[in-house]
């Protein structure tokens, strides 16, 4: 006998047939004995209708206001789901996030949670029902609605989680677990049966859209058991916890790729102290995220820059740099798209030296060139062209050991309805 | 300076634009210099859209998770309607039933408001904010999400009204007050300055639909002044008060026609103590509403009894009969449908003993029959056929005195549209 949170994304239940399956895999939980929270997102386009409704009446709502209104969807899933399983004979009880004891700081759309009072949630499981919790939003400590921003409902999972000390989280999703890389991508792409924290907060920031960062913070932080697996099938999905094993052999864990870069030059830039820290000062200061930044060798006290931004960034970094050319005095800024970032994860990679030449050795075989390079203890990324980023991923799983014989799920539900 | 409550419906914020005037009503009234507590129903259709999710789930689903469900709809109207306000250059903030103090008692569908907390929206009012609460809910003291039932906009309304001690509640509604008779049945029908609670609740009970009869009793109770009037025009709307001087010369303040009406007759009853406390009584334990009673005279130790039920009681009402024949012996049960009922509503009838004869007359004048009479100290009501109501309707208006010559708005809005 458990005490689980299960937690299922909007996919899951965007159909009335849908949420009816997601109450049936509940109640099996319920009757294998286990005590069940469940934590649910809006149903399907239900976010990007009340977006719609609020632009046509205010193109800038008060942030608030919108808090007001997008609360509502994950309270009407609740609601809907809830009576669902009413409808198969078992007990439960939906609770927005206020109700659910959620408190947050003082901060609308994008609000951290600063704690949990379970007791509620609790006199409910002792009760026998079944406990079904808004995702996505909380409450401040004046009352005031507020939501959590993206990742949100997986991150309120983790939270209640940890909160509740369940003895796993489980993230409902319409993959099956993660995987070495896409297997839309890569066939025999091999589903993981576990990943470090780490690992995973790696693979998610690099756009494994599977689980949100900040999710995996959350549950590294409080150690809590994260599954990732599918709301279709029964498959075991992945298990994601603080010491994961390698298996015999492999020192890579998975292949990630980002095609939501763009590369920006500053050439000619006067090599006086201070200049670096006034450019990416301004850059950080609008808002703008930086990846990988690389200098190249000084020339007559002139040197060039790269670094890389989000395409939907793009625009605004060419502002920035034009707004403080008197400052930080340069030639010209350029920039080029098209390209795109390939990641190799894996905890075992920093007492394995060889790994950094296997990539690059993988990667000129298929007859490509690496534009820029990154690091950290558990990753190495190479911006590379767009073009040829499936067959380089295909030669860097071979080289890595990753190849499975089994045929992977390819593609997720979406691409088979 | 005032303090002010005004309530909006549904079908004055259906759409983006109507959103958008009536910011603009608040707007002026903020301008005047006033304080204003804006209440607001669900928008249009929504709360019919969010009741066909839920049947389409779950055809019977629990009272609480339907309370969960609906409160969304009034949820998403304030916020909508503040970021309205805000784009106009104005400060506002949305408040749900629960935030804006309201408490219920513990029953779901239709919970009656016990008590109001009202400090939260003093001190928004104090802070210059135009205050917008959701109507049509509030919470238990155990913090469950409950609704008020029909007509729960009107009385949260009315409720904050009483809590703030409010100078005026404006009921706004797609008609410009309350009618001496329905303006599309009478065209010199004669818009009211004032009518009293008494005469209201009458007139509301009778199917007059602008205000629901729950929501003047509980003005009557707090002795708030309500007005009702367009939310699409700037006229002076009707008052409704405690005492409410009637014109010179005019006793009857309206006429109201109620079509939703059935006959049943009983006929061949024995005439022993106690038969009319069982037939009645099984009828009021089934949740059937009985109207008028007649009963005829006495003949062979048999009698004949005739009342009235709404039309979607009568099947039932016959089935509660048939069920009772063992206990209240009886020859047969028959009933008439196309009837309608006539009344006269006036505060100002008890001390006018010619009113009756008046009535009786005028619809005779015009070759009707009456087929079974009720009365109260403010009221008189005639059932007859439904074919010829508009010809009695007119001549009743006529022969008490009712008649104007101005052109009264004739129909709401939706007969514009």
């Amino acid at each position: 006998m458990s005490l689980i949170v299960m937690k299922f994304g909007g996919s899951s239940v965007g159909t009335t047939e849908r949420m009816d399956r997601v109450a049936q895999r509940i109640i099996e939980k319920k009757l294998q004995g286990d005590s069940v929270v469940v934590v649910v997102s809006a149903m399907g386009d239900t976010t990007d209708e009340l977006i719609d409704k609020a632009s046509a009446i205010n193109e800038n709502p008060p942030a608030r206001e919108m808090d007001m209104l997008l609360s509502t969807g994950e309270q009407i899933s609740v609601a809907l789901l809830s009576m669902a399983i009413h409808k198969l004979g078992h007990e439960a009880r939906s609770y927005t996030g206020w109700q659910a004891g959620i408190v947050t700081e003082e901060l609308h759309a994008k609000a951290k949670i600063s704690d949990i009072d379970p007791a509620r949630l609790f006199a409910s499981l002792d009760a026998g029902n079944i406990v079904i919790v808004a995702g996505f939003q909380g409450m401040t400590a004046d009352g005031e609605i507020t939501t959590l921003g993206r990742g949100g409902s997986d991150t309120t999972a983790v939270a209640l989680a940890a909160a509740i000390k369940a003895d796993v989280c489980e993230i409902y999703t319409d993959v099956d677990g993660i995987y070495s890389t896409d297997p839309r991508v890569v066939v025999c792409a091999r589903k993981l049966n576990v990943i470090s924290y780490d690992e995973m907060l790696e693979l998610a920031h690099l756009g494994a859209a599977v689980l949100h960062p900040r999710a995996v913070e959350y549950a590294k932080h409080y150690n809590v058991n994260l599954v990732v697996r599918s709301s279709f099938t029964h498959n075991e999905g992945t298990l994601v916890r603080e010491d994961a094993e390698m298996e015999q052999g492999i020192v890579v864990r998975g292949i990630a790729v980002d095609k939501n870069v763009v590369r920006i030059s500053v050439l000619g830039v006067e090599d006086v102290p201070g200049v670096l820290a006034k450019m990416f000062g301004a850059l950080a200061s609008n808002g703008i995220d930086v990846d990988i930044i690389v200098q190249s060798g000084v020339q007559d006290g002139k040197a060039d820059f790269s670094f890389t931004v989000s395409l939907s960034d793009r625009g605004r970094a060419i502002e920035v740099l034009s707004s403080i050319k008197a400052e930080v005095p340069y030639r010209e800024a350029t920039y080029e798209e098209n390209l795109a970032k390939v990641s190799i994860v894996g905890a075992g990679m920093v007492s394995n030296p060889g790994v950094a030449a296997t990539m690059f050795e993988a990667i000129s075989s298929v007859g490509v060139s690496i534009n820029m390079v990154s690091t950290s203890e558990i990753r190495l990324s190479c911006v590379i062209s767009a073009e040829p980023v499936k067959e380089v991923v295909r030669a860097l799983h071979t080289a890595y050991g990753l190849d499975t014989t089994e045929t992977a799920f390819v593609g997720g539900p979406k691409d088979r309805r």
